[in-house]
């Protein structure tokens, strides 16, 4: 039998190529090895996003879209809506009665996050519990691995700690322990050479249009040293570069490492090679995204039948639980 | 159209005669007068029981049957259980996102549970959201009146703070403020004249056998001071009166008071009376507890219509609130 992968992203709407090369395009490599199941946490989003959570149904909308047109298969991995599955939260209650407070309080992620957003009124009762909410979406499909960055790992060891209290409490082994799984992926940072996000500006959209793209890249900084054609430059400090060890290959960069350091080769010419590939990239995921737009009308009834396939999956789970505490 | 109330009871299994004094009486007669919800509280059961649930499922059918032995009809009320209608837990979730862990700690009835209980390890998730929970509880059917005891005033008005706070961010008057409704109830007694509990063996269960009951009344404790028959007593100390004042007539509690004081009645004559209500209290119970215990062979079979109703009416406030919430 395959291992199981669980995995899921908040509904932030449009994604960005650093979503896909951090995160999707380690999903879909999966689909293929291991029974995969991928949610949208729009639950998840309203813990730090409950003042004010726009529209996250019409954002999950834009997510589902980007998964298809990347290569997530739902006929490889069931993609579903985390909160249209009850079950869910059936369980996140249930084992909220056997999660010690000082375990959540404990947890790195709560502090720092209180503090980092000390401007917002985040200490809820929700986002003290997201990680018993994250193991019950991860334990509920006895998940093997869980595809996370090393922030992550105090609550995949969280839900390992609560699956353990759970066997010991009520002498059954219906979840398994997961275990995180940790994977090279390549970082990809905004075009000004800070993270890349949304609201920094900083963002190339997966959906974006390419004459835009284009021109963002022809913009985009390089070494700041580099001022003129003929001075040489320094690829170990041009965030372009850094956007070639995603896009180009070993030759390339070669060219372009000996081009740039004795100013044979210009920015010009360097950024036309990295547009080159990034209009190679984008093109059929714009195609593909362009022929689900068209073809998913209502996000509901699309995932339906994954929806159900996650659904059943938990409502049998769920019965094995009911009889374990006895309620 | 009626005002509504809801109130639930964790399933304790067989209930004693303080139960049914104490709220199931006042229940019987608001099913008349409003649109009531009853529950079987099993979740909540869990936060303080979770280690030891012995068999919460066989306790809840024990309840149901008195609850209908005593005259609670479910063509006049709608009785569910709790754990059946998984929007609560849904409800719960997305409450817990806007209700401060300040408030919950807060919570007078947390920090003394907390103290009483100290050798047990309550301090869970769970446990400290618990008036998150009964929150959704109530607001989920709207209640106006929530019949309660002076120590719930707490969780009540917390349910009235997230009602506002639910509608301060998200602008929708989806719920109703719920309020307490306190009722002169009669405080019965264990018949040690400690607290009614089944653990302090002390108490008559609404399903016990009258033979039993007649023996426990006959080696009651009376008034100490009154060694002997023609000792003069004193009704005010004595724990048998407690009952006379809730079982008998005025013209029967001064004929008592008078006998006792004077001596001219003994403690076996006193007593005679109430073992003569007593039956007559049980004995109509007895019967229709006979009747359904043969009646209901699988409770949630029985309750099914039932719980279909609160569970309906818990879906259409659900889909409100999902689209309040964006999600």
């Amino acid at each position: 039998m395959k291992k199981r992968v669980y995995s899921a992203m908040r509904p932030t709407g449009e994604l960005h190529i650093g979503h896909y090369f951090g995160a999707i395009q380690n999903w879909v490599r999966l689909q293929n090895e291991y029974e995969c199941f991928f949610a949208v946490a729009d639950w998840h989003a309203l813990t730090t996003s409950y003042e004010n959570p726009e529209n996250i149904k019409s954002m999950r909308r834009q997510m589902i879209l980007n998964w298809l047109s990347v290569g997530m298969d739902p006929d490889k991995c069931t993609i579903f809506t985390q909160s249209h599955n009850l079950y869910t939260a059936e369980l996140y209650l249930l084992l909220g009665m056997i999660s010690p407070v000082s375990w959540l309080e404990r947890c790195p992620t709560y502090k720092e996050m209180i503090q980092a957003l000390s401007g917002r009124d985040i200490a809820n009762y929700g986002f003290l519990g997201y990680p018993v909410l994250m193991t019950a979406d991860i334990i509920m499909y006895r998940t093997n691995y869980v595809p996370v960055g090393a922030d992550q790992i105090p609550h995949i060891e969280m839900a390992r700690e609560i699956v353990r209290r759970f066997a010991n409490l009520y002498g059954e082994s219906i979840f398994t322990e997961p275990e995180a799984m940790l994977t090279e992926v390549p970082k990809l940072s905004g075009l000004d050479g800070r993270k890349m996000s949304k609201s920094y500006n900083n963002s190339i959209m997966l959906s974006e249009d390419f004459a835009s793209v284009e021109k963002k890249l022809k913009t985009m900084i390089t070494d700041p040293q580099r001022k003129r054609r003929t001075d040489p430059g320094n690829p170990d400090v041009c965030p372009v570069f850094e956007y070639h060890k995603v896009f180009s290959t070993e030759q390339e960069r070669d060219y372009i490492v000996k081009g740039c350091r004795s100013a044979s080769i210009g920015c010009i010419e360097c950024k036309s090679i990295l547009i080159r590939h990034m209009e190679e990239f984008l093109t059929p995921i714009h195609e593909k995204r362009k022929k689900f737009e068209a073809e998913i009308k209502d996000v509901d009834e699309f995932l339906a039948p994954y929806q159900k396939r996650a659904n059943d999956e938990a409502a049998g789970v769920m019965e094995k639980v009911r009889r374990a505490v006895k309620i």
